[in-house]
């Protein structure tokens, strides 16, 4: 048996690690759209929205513990078993602040379509750079496409920035402290899924620094 | 000398990390249990909670530092160096955030009994198993158990997101804008508690799948 | 070609994380002493405190931005590749924090001169440290001057953590909850700064463990 059929031997072991991934990804996208569109039309006496969310929520947990079980079973990783484990952690934080932001929403009852949905739409945008980058690390096969991504998500990290001073200047204008305390709550939860979306982006780039 | 000879007279050294995780342990269940015992009692007049609290603060610093310095004069470690010096932060961070989390119930002077010892039994829940899963590290020697307590740390960890959802919704009945912003600050440091035990449990579970 | 020549062939390129990390100690340092000399002596209706707050923070961005670069081109590193990936990223992180401190300063309209003025004291004082830390790290020429820096470093984030505590003591007094809300969101950036120069302590304990 040559190297080349050894090294296929070990792939499909390895293959599932992107596979799992691949399916993180695609369900940050689907569940980042959801809340980008039911943001705007949010009912507080409708909880559909706050169950679907948390479905999507469940649905990451059980993906990245799957992973975990994976790391627990193959000798055989495609990049250092530290990186897939921060990786892992990392995304489910996206899905667990995007659940936290939804379920404040709702138990404070104080929908801010507008500026929420600011956010929301950078959220999905970084979900789909998320997915990109997740398809092109596979087998090192873009590393220049993967580093685009990070790129475009630091700087939606930055729009979010933007986005939460300009909320709270304008939430100040309100002059109502309670109402203040609750919406300042949720906008930093919005902001700490665009701050996550930087730590996977971070965690990326570094594994490509390493690898590629 | 045989091999295992050889393995026994690094023992001695190799085995000081774990008689001070040991300790570590110790003092964050007689830390959370002081802390879960003396709410339920609290009086803003008296300062012995926060004294002694103080006191628990400190050793974890004092045998946190131990650790480090062991690092320094020791070439062999029963794991990573980095891992252990992760998982000695993250124990320190638990004593640091219940040690945060008493004082400012003390300076707000905010006692919220109910909801307060609902948070400081699930702190203490999660030290007895950070506890036990540093006991079952110990030479490896049960990595199913430390599994099942990090499964249990991190439940601890969902209850108390509940606990804290439940807290503020009863604390915005109140309609005072002063004792929210206060009682909110320190509801964050009680979570903030049950957070760090996930970390811990986190990195514990990468240990066990780096090494078991 | 003996061994030495050997490793004075790879100097160079090795040497230049260590001038890219000089460039960050000496940008944190102006960049405090600044901030803690404009905060004193600040005035809502000149905008030049926060415009060249933000060049400083912009530079810092850039000088990180050229480290991953070097990474990325560079097989030889002083220490693990992680190593300089963390120290940069947390280095950057005390510049966003001065600067997210500076901006809501300014955007709030509520200038604390003595109580902000302590925590740019420390602030200040905790650059210095880092930057005498990284001269001390180069070619890991003097560990005990580096770990001498750290401990110092971590002294002054205790006593941001009182400076905290007595300033959100004093701010309760005035209260008016939107105020409250207000100085107490900066006063949490402010901290944040002397925690990040405890994340970059640790991280370079960690590199001296590892490597002196």
């Amino acid at each position: 048996m040559g190297l080349g059929n050894i090294f296929k031997a070990f792939q499909p072991k390895d293959k599932v690690f992107f596979v799992l991934f691949d399916k993180v990804g695609q369900n940050l996208v689907e569940m980042s759209k959801y809340f980008h569109e039911g943001i705007q039309e949010f009912d507080l006496n409708n909880d559909d929205f706050i169950k679907k969310i948390s479905d999507f929520e469940h649905k990451n947990d059980d993906l990245t513990h799957s992973i975990f079980v994976e790391l627990g079973q193959n000798f055989i990783t495609p990049f250092d078993r530290e990186d897939i484990t921060a990786l892992a952690n990392k995304l489910d934080d996206i899905a667990d602040y995007m659940y936290a932001s939804a379920k404040y929403i709702y138990l404070y009852k104080t929908p801010e379509t507008k500026e929420y949905a600011e956010f929301s739409l950078l959220m999905h945008k970084a979900c789909l750079e998320i997915q990109n980058a997740i398809i092109n690390l596979k087998d090192f096969k873009d590393p220049a496409a993967v580093k685009e991504s990070c790129i475009k998500i630091n700087s939606y990290e930055n729009l979010a920035d933007d986005v939460l001073s300009k909320a709270l200047m304008n939430l100040f204008e309100t002059n109502d402290p309670i109402r203040i305390i609750k919406v300042q709550s949720v906008l930093n939860y919005l902001e700490e899924v665009t701050d996550k979306a930087e730590d996977v982006a971070n965690i990326m780039e570094n594994i490509i620094i390493k690898y590629a």
